[in-house]
């Protein structure tokens, strides 16, 4: 993070969090293993309900799918937030994978995962670079144009606490 | 684990697992890298044939998918009991991410995953609570109509074991 | 590794590492967390440029496909090596994903991803075992036909040194 706050950033650019996420099921927004948190996918979802529906290339453009994509990324920054306190306990942003509902003959995927790369390194800055995987697929739940998943580390104090928040 | 035996639950539930499922090639069922443990892709097989195939909402319906995504978890642990000797090893479930074979239009692949979901919390109880991702496709192998893949974290005293297994 | 050297194995099997990839924006090759090298997705590109495009099954042959999992292997391993000094500080290939652009009712994913895997074990022997997910899928970015990621475990010596490159 190179001492600067992630949290003081994301004010900087304006950008508030939504509520954080809440899983539908038996599952969780967010695990920790060690000085790592996974995080379960999330889509350009408000509430529950999608902002956007839609294959990118067809019902979508290559801009509401950008769009889709940094929505997508607030979320998932929400239920960081919401798993460990506060986004600078992030240490690093390690892996992004990106699935984009594409009309056929799209693959322009890159292109719409950048939204989310820019944000985060926005956020971030160096310690927001990440390793990515950029995919098409031809439906996705709830008919989102993008659902994105990722993976962070934590810092070496937060990974030693006692009982860290596994949940949001 | 709450100190609640997991192979005891999935006795309690009359549940038995499969043989342990025979990768084909140049890879194996399971891995081990410190207290995580990676699991390959499983499908809905049984000695080697899938139980049922097809794109779910069309050829398969939602209730065949959910039966698919159990059948396929069952095959996952019994990977996992091949690799560690018991799912009592387990600490917990962390990731599971599931693609689901999907009919155009399809967009109930959350549902789907349940089926997977539900099985976990079932036999782990609260360690069975995970990160997913619940993605839809056009086409799997040997046309099956859902594949998952799983992290799980073993407990420490497994993982500090001097030759663990790492294959099934 | 069981102590023959990767670099070597390359070497004898007459192969050479492609430059490094080089990522197109806020991404990164590469990325250590602890002993773990998360990479990229990588497909059958050479200089920016892709070496086939189009759908196993339809534009693409089953043996063309093979082909361009192995190069996108070898761009994964370029990018490992280009991280990390050399393949010899991998002590491990953990997880090997492939995703592969399938026509309609493709379905032979895993014999496409097979020439990924058995390359993997040609240069590093037993560590060279995966577990493996394959998938397929409608679209990929640039339509190329096979996109794969994998993650790595490090030498706990290359994991103990002080500053681990982390980028390509």
């Amino acid at each position: 993070m190179n001492g600067v706050s992630a949290e003081r950033r994301l004010a900087e650019l304006g950008l508030e969090l939504p509520p954080p996420p809440a899983p539908g099921g038996e599952y969780v927004a967010a695990k920790k293993v060690g000085r790592l948190l996974f995080l379960s996918g999330q889509g350009p979802m408000r509430n529950g309900v999608p902002t956007v529906v839609g294959q990118v290339g067809r019902d979508v453009s290559l801009e509401q799918g950008v769009e889709a994509a940094r929505q997508a990324t607030l979320n998932a920054l929400a239920a960081i937030r919401a798993a460990t306190g506060s986004l600078d306990n992030v240490e690093e942003i390690v892996q992004l994978r990106g699935f984009v509902n594409s009309a056929p003959g799209f693959d322009r995927q890159p292109q719409v995962m950048n939204g989310a790369s820019k944000l985060l390194v926005s956020v971030f800055g160096e310690a927001g670079r990440h390793v990515r995987c950029a995919l098409g697929t031809s439906s996705l739940p709830h008919n989102i144009p993008v659902e994105l998943e990722m993976i962070v580390s934590l810092r070496q104090e937060f990974g030693a606490q006692a009982s860290p928040a596994e949940d949001s």
